[in-house]
């Protein structure tokens, strides 16, 4: 009959779909999920591949295997001497660490994804930074919070903004159910939070009893200047919880990040990771690799080439940009946020660059909501060689002359 | 004041949870989560560690260190090539497999974690078997889940059973979200789903528009007797996802399984898989051990090896227990059964056995509800050495000599 409906199986096995899943969202893969171009790319953080330590990497799976492979090969829980590893780290920093609050992750992103899980129920207020990184922010919107951004200035949030939105929504009765923050060479921005406003943020999360998640991806990336205290080191009252990554220090692909806080912020976090341990063998290859100094070696080689690569961006955009396109000069991270001149487009510089054979990040992906950051670009140093950063900001320039 | 409450912060913060996240519950392990005890365990389904392929794995790590660092070690997505491999094993079953309908995740249990979030919302029925792998069905329970066991005989699940339960929900206008089946040395009972009942099992599920989860852990673990047809190569409909791993096969600690289904069923595991993809790192290094053969004859060594340990075990039990408990000899897979004498607790009988210095899993252990199953117990000879197995199955003799 004319109109009449033919229910498909697939239809039909979706009546069975649990309310949650019925609302099909694509998962956010962040750069992983990009397509390459020839062109040369600065839009993403990813690392340079030139310093991998594949041999390095290769010995410390071979002592794995030689010396405790009977425990790294079946099943186990997470190395222990991993999360001790971790505890000493963020010992180092001034925290008293302790290793049974560490809970290893695949990558500091499956944190971020949980987190929703953890403390998000549908029209819930998250604080965020405008602009920060969407990749996380994404995934807190699409469990139905409500994202409020704090803007940033060269000293990082603007933490003046921040307790203003927390005296108001505590005179409304409400509470945000967490802040995040990348504190250190933020991305995009590449600002670190002063030390005022570190010890001001964390005094107000305790004042107004809110937690506050502390993504320090970049934080062992300083290539220039003095390091500043951690939010966890500051933190007396428990209400900083730690994200790390060994995606930035070590490789992306190994997939090893973890989360630092509360014995009850972990226990949470595990209830939803539904893998379980992120497994006996690649936290022993990690932790073989980093044993010794040898991570800490790494971290050194890693930033005398950030800093090399960084400067010959800055130096390139100082040639090829318009005057009236400004930057801070990056003291460590991954990113260097570039100002538009009054009246470019983002998106419409990123047109032409592409004909020219280069790619950036619009600011405009920077920004929850979309509007807010169409003046300004985000270039990542991290992955490309020097050389290939100099053609690329060279062919950004060609790109700015012809608009 | 007395009775006065002071609110700490663990408190302040718990208010902030997300509903589901307030009811905490442990994470299911399984075996790995065990404490283990200097007497010899032939409780859980571990590897056994002589056959862990260390030197060929630390050679594909060279490998694809050498050849493949750069995609290896940076963000990426799981290495396409694996998802063709294990989409070219299925068509080596018979199943028309597409690799873009696989997905990799981190071991199988992980899409049996993923399963609940997908279909189950509080009160929806999941048929199960009885006795079954508890480890997948806590988590099913832990949802929400009212579960139904349909019961096992020496041909696997009693489908008659089954398609009864499956008529009076009907009737009742009601559709189970899904049948959780191990069709293949089911764990525990070491069954096989009898060709007669595949495809009747099959014809319901499509009769009854119900989802067939076939976890296939052992499918490639047969070391007697022929192979029959998975549900899945049986399926035209498309009502059956199939779970694999290469836990047994290959090695736990890896953290190595997939599944592999309809398009929607993929989609919406992605959307509650925290972490994004397994990665591109530990991907290729499976998929170069893989390669040319070479899994292939790993698991014929695994055979031969199984082979031995079981009949070992079989004809120990024929020594030592008494001739009142009774048991399937297996064709393959980690797990054998016993029966025991009529009157025999099998939780008092593993006090004593533990006196004596031997282990083994309750098969109350193995029922949802946890009131059946006293009458029987799972006897794994995958982890311990032959001499081992002797040693305990003569020890749990003298266990039930005690009685």
């Amino acid at each position: 009959l004319e109109g009449e409906h033919q229910v498909t199986t697939e239809e039909k096995m979706a009546q069975l779909f649990s309310a949650r899943a019925r609302e099909l969202h694509a998962p956010v893969y962040g750069a992983a999920g990009q397509e390459r171009h020839d062109s040369i790319s600065l839009a993403f953080g990813l690392a340079d591949p030139a310093l991998f330590p594949r041999e390095e990497l290769l010995a410390a799976t071979a002592a794995v295997l030689a010396d405790d492979a009977s425990a790294a090969l079946n099943y186990g829980m997470s190395y222990r001497g991993f999360d001790e590893q971790i505890a000493e780290r963020l010992r180092r920093e001034g925290v008293d660490a302790d290793a049974d609050n560490v809970l290893v992750t695949h990558g500091s992103g499956q944190v971020l994804s949980l987190l929703p899980d953890v403390f998000v129920d549908p029209g819930d207020t998250v604080i965020v930074e405008g602009p920060t990184f969407m990749g996380a922010v994404k995934k807190f919107a699409l469990a139905g919070a409500n994202l409020v951004a704090i803007p940033i200035d060269r000293d990082g949030m603007d933490i003046d903004s921040l307790e203003e939105q927390l005296r108001d929504m505590a005179a409304q009765g409400r509470r945000p159910k967490f802040i995040y923050v990348i504190p250190t060479f933020q991305n995009p921005t590449g600002t670190v939070l002063s030390l005022e406003r570190r010890k001001k943020l964390v005094a107000l999360a305790a004042e107004y009893e809110v937690p506050v998640i502390e993504d320090d991806a970049y934080i062992d990336l300083r290539f220039r200047g003095e390091r500043l205290p951690s939010l966890l080191s500051l933190d007396t009252a428990g209400w900083v919880m730690r994200l790390g990554t060994y995606s930035k220090i070590l490789a992306p692909g190994l997939r090893i990040g973890y989360a630092y806080g509360r014995p009850e912020f972990k226990q949470r976090l595990e209830m939803f990771k539904s893998e379980g341990t992120t497994g006996p063998y690649i936290t022993r290859v990690v932790a073989k690799f980093a044993e010794n100094g040898r991570l800490d070696r790494h971290i050194d080689a890693l930033n005398d080439l950030y800093r090399h690569k960084a400067d010959v961006m800055a130096q390139a955009i100082e040639q090829h940009f318009p005057r009236e396109a400004t930057f801070l000069r990056p003291d460590g991270g991954f990113f260097l946020w570039v100002q538009l001149p009054q009246g470019v487009s983002a998106k419409r510089l990123l047109e032409r660059a592409r004909e020219h054979g280069a790619e950036f990040l619009p600011g405009g992906n920077c920004y929850a909501g979309g509007r807010a950051g169409d003046d300004a670009i985000r270039l990542a140093f991290s992955e490309q060689s020097a050389e290939q950063i100099q053609l690329g900001i060279e062919r950004i320039g060609r790109a700015f002359a012809d608009m």
